[in-house]
């Protein structure tokens, strides 16, 4: 069978990564899909450079015009390989008007314009794949969407930040602060110059929006998710974690409750003998809990050019398997049939239960505990853990020490209300910082 | 879309927790898969047990005839729940040739007679779908099968027996010997009355075997795997290994060597900062090494009613969503198109290369360590750890004491040669007992 011609639109780390797989596994690659998969047309902003690097090689075209990449008839897969939601957007949902299969690693394209893509694709009858959108190389879409479909999934949490859990290990093991970790982050090239989506949780919240759409069947929803990133986490509460037995992660959530679905990512404590709390440096691994299947875990590289190439060449191999199949038999986008999809809400924040970890400064004098414990009990708030440090004096002033509380699971609300309560108690001499825990068990 | 139609054969374990998800979760399923997937027959040797169970289920047929199920003409998909290679096999065959697609958690029917089933099932352009096969509610077998079609993989290593990691991490945490961790592993019910299979590795090498088919695009050759179990384990060995930090697992590993491919089960020391080495009790975890994504890891349930019955349903879903493709789209059987499979050879044992744990008893004199470094070194084998214990005095007799050895990697044959000259020396009082590490790096 001729090979199935596929255009690479953008050269970076990750089109110049799946090219490279592409080429050296080419023998191996075509022995699975049963067919070649060949890229012969690759559009870049700088083409000279494209050109030194692939030397002399007949049969690809590299130019400027991406449009013209798009529009041509021979090419049969269109992986998207630029980023953004500006041309990129633009770009899929023109190959998929053109009826070419769309394969990209665009998490930001999908979390927010996901639903206009995928049906596009519906109407057109064309495929569009992303397993290197979330965590990488890890095959978590496929572990959802196709290796766990006989399960009523209860959640998902996930480390699918590697920047973000390289900080929070170095600030862990070498005592670090934020901003110090950040700059040896950037140092190494595993933060960017400006780091801010990675930082703030926004990449982490594409991630999981995608998640929480194929693992609960609604449409993605990314301007729903809570969104809360690292930059104003304190070394303290690291530590303090750490002597409660916890490891501070920042994880994509999107669980099932009752009322609707939760979907947030924030700095979270998980248990220190959880296998998540364990994923160090850059990695990334994904807990999936299902009715039948349990908790599963599922970890690898989360970034990088062949790690991502990897997601994505899977993908190619898919398409090309499927590709003849009749739409209806193939796997639906979003693990769920487009007309079964659900109208289950996002909760809001202040919905969501949780336990919790709150530190606060109080006075070291009789009756403060009791007046902290006592609004937490009227707010129907139990404690799970406590820990009280030495008091130490204040220059010239009274004694002051810090309390670190770890409730039980509670809703938001109750929580946002006890803290407003007791940080106006006036032996309280911090505002209480409030950071999430789950038990993941 | 009319409901597909499913015979279960079998309604032990497996078979009642599949038939119990797919009832429970039917709604969920139907809208992933698109039609309803429903079990229409069910052969059992005692149906008056099922119809017990199931109640007033119009529409269900129970009986004691295996064949008649295995011959309705509305039957699209026999589920083989029994296990075993005999009936199973007679009846997996049975389907093929009667043109139904087949369902399978059975590991060894498709290690021992996989070449003969995939052939059949080839020639009548039905699937054979073995999620359950190995690692239960891991979908193990999708992510190697699909989710790294990119990679040339380089090894697979995995905890995919529960009841023997659960007698190791009984025997580590609680210091037992292995036969009191056995006798509570069985009042459990995590280990069977005649426990063999499990215990002497033939389960893990089952399930190793299928999965280095899947790797490196070989037959299933589970008469050439190397299998050792942990019967023979001393707790000694546990404890000294954990002193030089390292925890031992029972692994199935397969492996591309120069030469040809490893497959082996046996325990293996595992370095404890490795998520490998923390999986405990009776969970599974496999670590798969691909040449572009590097290493990954997945981790679940390996057994029981509804981990399993996970992973059988997955492939319900699946085969109802693929079977009306044409066959030469679906995903291979085995990863490889049938035709492209290699003869690359399985290689003997001794050609195995590997780290080597060498513990023995010396005589606590002058040179004794001299004799053994040197007959190391001369068999190019070279130290990567060492550990001599204090020496205790035997009643009445002269001093003795424990050496353990960790070597880098060599070859097996240069192992055993040397630890045959080991033996001859004099000062040495013991055999050699011999263990096999992994780095997993």
């Amino acid at each position: 069978m001729e090979p199935i011609k596929v255009a690479l639109l953008g050269f970076g780390t990750v089109g110049g990564g799946t090219f490279e797989v592409l080429r050296r596994n080419q023998e191996e690659i075509k022995r699975r899909a049963g067919r070649g998969i060949v890229v012969t047309r690759i559009a870049v902003r700088n083409p000279a450079k494209v050109q030194a690097a692939l030397g002399e090689r007949a049969g690809i075209e590299v130019s400027t015009d991406f449009h013209a990449a798009v529009d041509d008839p021979a090419i049969s897969i269109v992986a998207e390989m630029i980023g953004g939601t500006g041309i990129a957007r633009e770009l899929a949902l023109r190959a998929i008007a053109n009826g070419k299969h769309v394969v990209t690693a665009n998490k930001a394209l999908l979390a927010v314009h996901g639903s206009e893509i995928f049906a596009a694709a519906r109407e057109k009858g064309v495929m569009v794949a992303f397993e290197a959108a979330v965590a990488g190389g890890i095959p978590i879409i496929k572990a959802l969407r196709e290796g766990l479909t006989a399960n009523r999934i209860q959640y998902i949490a996930g480390i699918i930040n590697g920047t973000t859990n390289y900080i929070l290990s170095e600030m862990r093991e070498r005592g670090l602060d934020f901003a110090t970790a950040l700059a040896g982050a950037q140092a190494l090239g595993y933060a960017e110059a400006d780091p801010t989506f990675d930082i703030e949780g926004v990449d982490a919240a594409h991630k999981a929006t995608i998640m929480s759409a194929i693992a609960f069947g609604v449409p993605v929803q990314f301007e729903r998710a809570y969104v809360e990133g690292i930059s104003k986490l304190a070394a303290t509460d690291i530590r303090y974690a750490e002597e409660l037995g916890y490891r501070i992660k920042l994880l994509g959530i999107a669980r099932r409750a009752e009322a609707g679905i939760e979907l947030r990512v924030h700095p979270t404590l998980v248990p220190e003998k959880r296998l998540l709390a364990n994923v160090e440096g850059a990695m990334n691994a994904v807990v999936v809990h299902g009715d039948a299947v349990g908790t599963t875990l599922y970890y690898g590289k989360g970034a990088g050019a062949e790690p991502t190439a990897s997601a994505v060449v899977a993908d190619l191999v898919d398409v090309t398997r499927l590709h003849t199949a009749d739409p209806e038999h193939r796997v639906p986008h979003l693990a769920f049939q487009p007309e079964s999809l659900s109208n289950t809400p996002i909760l809001p924040i202040e919905d969501v239960t949780s336990g919790y970890y709150l530190r606060l400064r109080v006075a070291d004098e009789t009756g403060v505990m009791a007046d902290i414990t006592r609004i937490l009990a009227e707010s129907g708030i139990s404690i799970d853990a406590l820990l009280q440090k030495e008091s130490d004096q204040i220059d010239g002033g009274a004694d002051e020490t810090d309390i670190i509380l770890i409730t039980h699971v509670t809703v938001e609300r109750n929580v946002n209300a006890a803290i407003a309560r007791i940080e106006a108690l006036s032996t309280v001499r911090s505002q209480v910082t409030k950071l999430r825990m789950e038990a993941l068990n």
